[in-house]
């Protein structure tokens, strides 16, 4: 076999054959097939696509490039779930701890953040020591003691995928929802729980722009899940505006701590019900996921929900004390109020300029090298739908950074609100849901 | 300027301005811009094509990439003709020195033959001594004494091409009309002459299968050398049979020799005639290249073009006893001759079946490292049209090889001709000319 049939074939609309996607993935990880034909490869499938069964095969195959965690060490049915990466998404912070209060199972592994959008476990590590690389056998041992565990990915997990993304970053060959879901779906599927639950976003802050591209890769990746065995479904859910009101490390932390009390943002606080209502059918805790809006809401009430979140912490070698009080957590020395220059109703909150301003407060990497400054960042006080008044509160920026370094960031940030002059009807922050 | 942004850009369709292309074929040959970008751009441009004007500044930027040759130490018109390849394709030994026999200046480089296709230059060195890498001022020397030089490509010509072809060989990206007319027009025009006339064949033994990608690829070149200011035309012709007779190195400059002295085959006759009636009418010899015909044929007759034939070979140090008695050529140890199993007419030759069972037979290379037979090869006996019966010699071949490896060629030789029941008409070798 020759990669460079192999590439001819899908360049002339040809369907890749198991061997095919089989001797493309290992020789490209075992280093034997280059860069520059893989290169080609991708770009012949940006224009030509794969099928399901391409697309099944090639998960599969990435998947099986590293190692596959076993979690059969955990009784029970394991439940995990991915957001494709939005502004102020700590949603694993509280449906993790909430879903694992049930006695379902969470062992979860989260990503750091680059660019405009944050990563669990930069969050969780603003939380002093806590520890998220965690041994195989000790991250077991916690899952199945505490129920909930969030650790950062292995090293040895889908290398096949590290190795395209870097390829495909460089190469204009992102942009394919077939190469998309298998680089989510490979590094779920090798994480090892039984079902997943995807939240798909859309809008200015997420990958995909529009609510037809997010619909397309959430079928796709809910398509490889079933068609390799999982219990797989997705929803789509509105990045028009950054998830609940805080976006940085630590200040995302609180708000989870505050959602966890039953005192979140309205729009948090529906995404995590709602999603924590599937996952509790995926696991079988109840029969149709709505059945478990009144259970949800009688643990987080008992505080269940929290001391899940705590125990955890308390296993990972965290402070529990700042969770307890939050006002322990570190400060930023600058807190910066930004004030309406216009009037109206809160038409969009554009979710990169805040992202990206965030991440120049301190926030967030630009590069991989980048140290993270934990209490920076940005607490909306505006929400879409809500009206503001010349001199209204938009937001508060927190930021260590000297004031020169952060002036243009304030304009930035006042500028990401999109005023209208009439009232905006407000949608639900869930879309749709696929399964 | 980012290579990422050209591939994404021709990638979603656009058209890559002249900074761009500058900056992608400077920094691919400085080693700035590596393999693997290079290849997905091609592979976008495969999908997305260039314009007309995005293939000629790629094509100027290739030229330039290398020394272009000042043939301006030549007096007069410089005339140059160029085949996309094919099997038995003897023309330059012949065009250059007729077309030299009316005062007109011919500056050829030409390559080596790759696999089913001989080269030139190879053919040229099957006649002992003669020397095919001459200094510069050497070659103009000796256009401006003779009147004609074949030698081979210098090594500073065009290095993009070199680097773009061996990448576009391995990544599937070779089929795409703009690049193939820029990897061939950047040579030419690099090589300095003032006129261009491209052969490009079509057919089972060419590049191009069809008329239409051929006559595609021809206008495409003819308007890359007009918008680059040279006179640039094109013949399209049948490669559905071999050139001529011959197909081997010393069989072909053979039968070069019996066409100089008016004895040739008449496909081939047909088309160095009307090639050399084209390129008379380039150099401004004749109004128009009909005017020309009886005047190639007096130059044959009188033995002047034979002449000039001979003058280039001693001024290249090859010893022109065998020109004035080709029984002095080296000979095949084994001749076999190959007869018909079947009755009929000749309907078609495979070109590639014969180019190839020439090449296992001594006469081409399989590899670059390979070494030439130049004694070897194969004669056709019939040709398209001719009638065959059971019996009938349809070729010879020569080789120096031992039964054992030889003995499956024969069949192969054999199997190329295809017979039909009925009488086959045969089409005038040039079917299209396009200026």
């Amino acid at each position: 076999m020759r990669m460079i049939d192999i590439i001819t074939k899908k360049r002339d609309g040809g369907i890749l054959s198991e061997k095919e996607i089989q001797f493309f993935i290992k020789g490209y990880v075992d280093g034997v097939i280059p860069d520059y034909q893989v290169s080609a490869l991708l770009m012949a499938i940006i224009f030509k696509g794969m099928n399901k069964e391409e697309t099944a095969i090639l998960t599969r195959e990435m998947m099986l490039s590293g190692d596959v965690i076993d979690l059969s060490g955990i009784e029970g049915i394991k439940v995990d779930k991915h957001s494709t990466g939005g502004v102020g998404d700590k949603t694993s912070l509280v449906l993790g701890p909430l879903v694992a209060s049930f006695g379902v199972k969470v062992a979860k592994m989260s990503g750091r953040g680059l660019g405009h959008t944050g990563g669990t476990i930069d969050k969780l590590e603003s939380i002093p020591g806590t520890q998220t690389s965690i041994a195989k056998q000790a991250f077991i041992d916690q899952v199945n003691h505490v129920g909930c565990a969030i650790i950062g990915q292995t090293g040895s997990i889908v290398p096949a995928d590290k190795k395209l993304y870097s390829l495909r970053d460089v190469t204009g060959t992102v942009e394919s929802i077939p190469l998309i879901a298998a680089s989510i779906m490979s590094k779920k599927l090798a994480a090892g729980s039984n079902t997943i639950l995807l939240d798909v976003k859309f809008g200015s802050g997420a990958f995909m722009k529009t609510l037809d591209d997010a619909r397309l890769l959430a079928k796709t990746m809910v398509e490889i899940g079933s068609h390799l065995g999982r219990d797989t479904r997705a929803i789509l859910t509105d990045m028009d505006q950054p998830l609940g009101l805080a976006v940085g490390n630590s200040l995302e932390v609180i708000e989870a701590i505050h959602t966890l009390h039953g005192h979140g943002p309205s729009d948090f606080v529906e995404l995590c019900t709602q999603a924590a209502a599937i996952m509790l059918e995926q696991a079988h805790v109840v029969k149709h996921s709505q059945d478990a809006l009144p259970l949800i809401d009688a643990k987080i009430k008992t505080g269940e929900a929290f001391n899940v979140f705590k125990a955890m912490i308390k296993a990972q070698g965290g402070d529990t004390r700042v969770l307890d009080n939050p006002d322990l957590f570190a400060k930023s020395s600058h807190v910066i109020e930004i004030r309406s220059e216009k009037a109206g109703f809160v038409k969009h909150i554009n979710s990169l300029e805040i992202g990206v301003g965030a991440m120049k407060l301190g926030a967030g990497r630009q590069t991989k090298e980048d140290v993270i400054d934990m209490s920076s960042g940005v607490i909306l006080k505006k929400k879409v739908g809500d009206e503001v008044k010349v001199g209204d509160l938009l937001c508060v920026a927190y930021t260590n950074k000297k004031e020169a370094e952060y002036r243009e960031v304030l304009i930035q940030l006042h500028d990401a609100f999109e005023l209208s002059a009439t009232k905006i009807k407000v949608a639900p922050i869930i879309h749709d849901y696929i399964r």
